[in-house]
């Protein structure tokens, strides 16, 4: 290093979600030092969320030792783009849902360092590369199951963005080519439809109304079933809810081994609220694969993060920030 | 350059095939100054395989000035990997059907010059972006139809391997999850069952077995059929030949939007004896790409290889022998 530079052993993280923005110093081991937490709705523009944020940042920034000790910041979001640092028409975002925010740019104006953004199923990946089970890893494939199901491949090291920064958009493959389910994106039969946390309540619910089976979840309200109750049903026996997280698992499973077939990754790594299944979710995943997958691509690891959730995302915006 | 080196302005191509194995001397522009031809088959071993294609490139290695003007040797091969060399269980090449063959190191101590080699979609893909319509395109995928569906990929400029070599098997995504064709790879509903050569012969086969449609395809014997005659009777205004390209090429839009979403690629590259067909494939793989893709993915360009046929192959298998 240069005697001149000073030295900046920090980076923040930002993991920019549809309820909160959470902020976090993070060191270059990955040890978060000090978090913020601002609440993403009830801004109006883009311009009142970034003063609001960097106001909320400063004391952070003055208990680091100021600016000078931060290196970049990295910022994982929805719809985000890496290439242009904007967030595009992201739906949960009410100052961004029907326009290009460039959210990079105004942070890095506003704070005076370097800011970079990706998409948060890319952040994902890059924090598992960098502090989880994908360290030393050159190719594998994280998909992370929430609300939707999102994705970020990583090729020879490094995040695939593809032509226009939008590539590893794999919750929209399509699995049902005829009846399939209408998908958030507006297609029909994508991957999310089924294995997301929505997915699963919604062939939960879809069994309830056409089965005559009987199930704990019959007690509940169905407008109102969650992953989480079938997956608490599941463990405590109820068959019903077995059964749709072993269709769920499967179609994951049939899933990946397409994805194995494009890239050939020595790992699937799960990531989000639903991993919290555990085996009820990865074991179909895992059985259904090796029955279903190419010879040459059996031997794929099936793993699920080893980095706390709370922190993941934090980490994982953070690690774009090093990467600057 | 080290004035100590000899200038090497040529590489050995070699497109090897089932039937046939064409060697070419190419110059750094892409042109082929020789060829010579070797019979594939007919070998016990391929030790004996490759002592022949040697002394059968004596003349030609002596017209281009000694073995010291030649840089390299390329291979594209069915089954070839990367990585490792090697032909491995090729099942249409009786000296390699059955076991590993690592021909990349006996050419090379044969003839005392590097040699790599690749699977023959790759070396197709690499010898577009040397020689042909993807000169310049850092993302897009080749997609190979002949008697199979092969692919290569190239992200970032560079040809996509994965973790073991293997990656870009797109001709083995699943397409019919319910009630697939077998596939001869032993799946069921794969890609290559319906959307190769033989797939299109085998649809228009069903078609004439379960419906009695007119066609002039039932003139001929039904398993003599071949992609050729259902082209030419669909040229001729043939209803039925017509739907079967329409089917075809619907389907390879749908596996096309898929893979869209993976990559993110700039173009589809379509090479192989199919193509002949020209529009009567391509509109229905354009328009269905369209309706289905996600719209971050519709600017993707479609496009046939400009490549000469017979020469592709041989450019695509030098190109590898140049990046050594």
């Amino acid at each position: 290093m240069n005697n001149n530079e000073t030295i900046k052993p920090y980076v923040i993280g930002l993991d920019l979600g549809g309820t909160n923005s959470v902020f976090g110093s993070v060191d270059a081991r990955g040890n978060i030092k000090n978090t913020v937490t601002v609440k993403t709705g009830g801004f109006e523009t883009a311009e009142d969320y970034v003063a609001t944020c960097v106001a909320a940042l400063r004391p952070m920034i003055d208990e680091l030792g100021g600016i000078d000790t931060v290196k970049a910041m990295g910022i994982g979001a929805p719809n985000g783009n890496y290439y242009q640092g904007t967030i595009e028409y992201a739906p949960n975002l009410p100052w961004a849902h029907d326009k290009v925010v460039p959210l990079a740019a105004m942070f890095s104006e506003a704070l005076g360092i370097p800011v970079a953004l990706t998409n948060d199923a890319n952040a994902a990946a890059i924090g598992e590369m960098t502090y989880g089970v994908a360290r030393g890893m050159k190719n594998f494939i994280m998909l992370t199951l929430g609300t939707g199901v999102g994705s970020g491949i990583v090729i020879d090291g490094k995040l695939l963005y593809g032509s226009n920064g939008f590539a590893g958009e794999l919750g929209h493959v399509i699995m049902r080519r005829e009846n399939g389910r209408l998908c958030g994106c507006g297609r029909k039969g994508c991957l999310e439809a089924y294995c997301s946390a929505t997915g699963v309540a919604r062939t939960a619910r879809e069994w309830l109304a056409t089965t005559t089976r009987p199930s704990a979840l019959r007690a509940l309200i169905p407008e109102e079933i969650t992953s989480f109750h079938v997956s608490r049903a599941a463990e405590q026996g109820d068959g019903l809810a077995q059964d749709v997280y072993s269709f769920t698992g499967r179609m994951l499973g049939q899933a990946c081994a397409d994805f194995a077939a494009f890239s050939a990754p020595e790992a699937f790594i799960f990531f989000g609220g639903m991993t919290q299944a555990g085996e009820l979710l990865m074991k179909p995943v895992r059985d259904s694969y090796r029955e279903e997958v190419s010879p040459l691509f059996r031997d794929a690891a099936f793993l699920v993060s080893g980095l706390d959730g709370s922190s993941a995302a934090v980490l994982g915006a953070s690690a774009v920030g090093w990467d600057i």
